[in-house]
């Protein structure tokens, strides 16, 4: 399977954004949604090998993660607005106190952030997705790993008590997708192409 | 430079969508959205070698073609929203007969659709994006042409009487980026990075 952690640095966890200004009043929560739509729909369905986590942590006060599951969930559309809609209807969910609680088949929410995360990645190898890291296409393994895990930031980028727990956590390889630095949605697009492409070869 | 043209099929020309429903109200603007995002927007920045066009086709009446040119665009925000907005006040405009009326700096818009951005590729070299075509990797030239046209569809993707005028610009090459079918912007993406990867060798 495919994992692609998306953390937003300043991504509020309250859900009270207004649907008429996601960008102006969720703490950037857009840049998270297109990641979503780039880790898990392709055309005309979804990618059922693959989970998205978007961690918020933006609010002083509690780091929330709402995790979307390929393989069970229904009814994505690709707009920021309906994935907006589905995050929205997540952080209204009070989460169990540890785990993830389900809110509908394939979304789910928890209370905390890469910890949360960080209970499902046991076996799973991990990469940083970062500008300047390693070439991609020469730094992944010919066959990938069954269990593959990418992380990546928002537009601002990885924090450093984020690198240092995704290092604790075994990731300690970043990769780079190319020259340019890229938004977070087409980083993902690449990853995946990338991985399709080794996939079509065995 | 880099052009690419993204035919929408059902994308309604006349401005009158929701800002709060665009993919139910426009025809599925979104997805030429999201495909303009791609092809203009890096990381804090802009693609200056880059121009967009989204061709609407989805008005029996008439067609419209929106350009945004990233060497003179400003203010260019990636969320659907902010986007549909420019395009809906580009439509607001009344187009000269002939060629592109520009809106504000970079923003252009013109009566027809291919016919209108075909006055535009004389000298360049046309792909057409298509799941069905060669292998992107293998089938672009190690040195890309200095002006390099690629023209690709919606959710529906492109239709037979596109397909044949896209034949009479020369456009007789078409290419695929991957073993998946994937939406629009994420193909966009793909072909950047080609590109992006191939400029940093030369």
């Amino acid at each position: 399977m495919r994992r692609f952690v998306i953390v937003g640095s300043k991504a509020k966890a309250s859900g009270d954004f207004l649907l008429s200004d996601i960008p102006g009043t969720s703490g950037r929560l857009d840049v998270l949604l297109r990641g979503l739509r780039a880790s898990l729909l392709i055309s005309h369905g979804v990618r059922r090998d693959t989970v998205a986590c978007l961690v918020l942590q933006g609010d002083p006060s509690r780091t929330v993660t709402v995790r979307v599951d390929g393989a069970a969930a229904r009814y994505l559309r690709p707009d920021d607005r309906s994935l907006a809609t589905i995050v929205k209807k997540a952080l209204a969910v009070t989460p169990a106190a540890s785990g993830f609680t389900e809110l509908r088949a394939g979304i789910s929410v928890a209370e905390d952030g890469l910890a949360a995360v960080a209970a499902e990645l046991a076996g799973s190898t991990i990469y940083v997705l970062d500008e300047r890291g390693e070439e991609l296409r020469q730094r992944l393994p010919a066959a990938t790993p069954a269990d593959t895990t990418f992380v990546l930031g928002d537009h601002l980028g990885l924090d450093e008590t984020t690198r240092t727990a995704l290092e604790r956590l075994g990731a300690t390889t970043a990769l780079r997708v190319g020259p340019q630095s890229l938004h977070t949605e087409d980083v993902i697009a690449i990853v995946h192409n990338e991985l399709d492409r080794r996939e079509a070869v065995t």
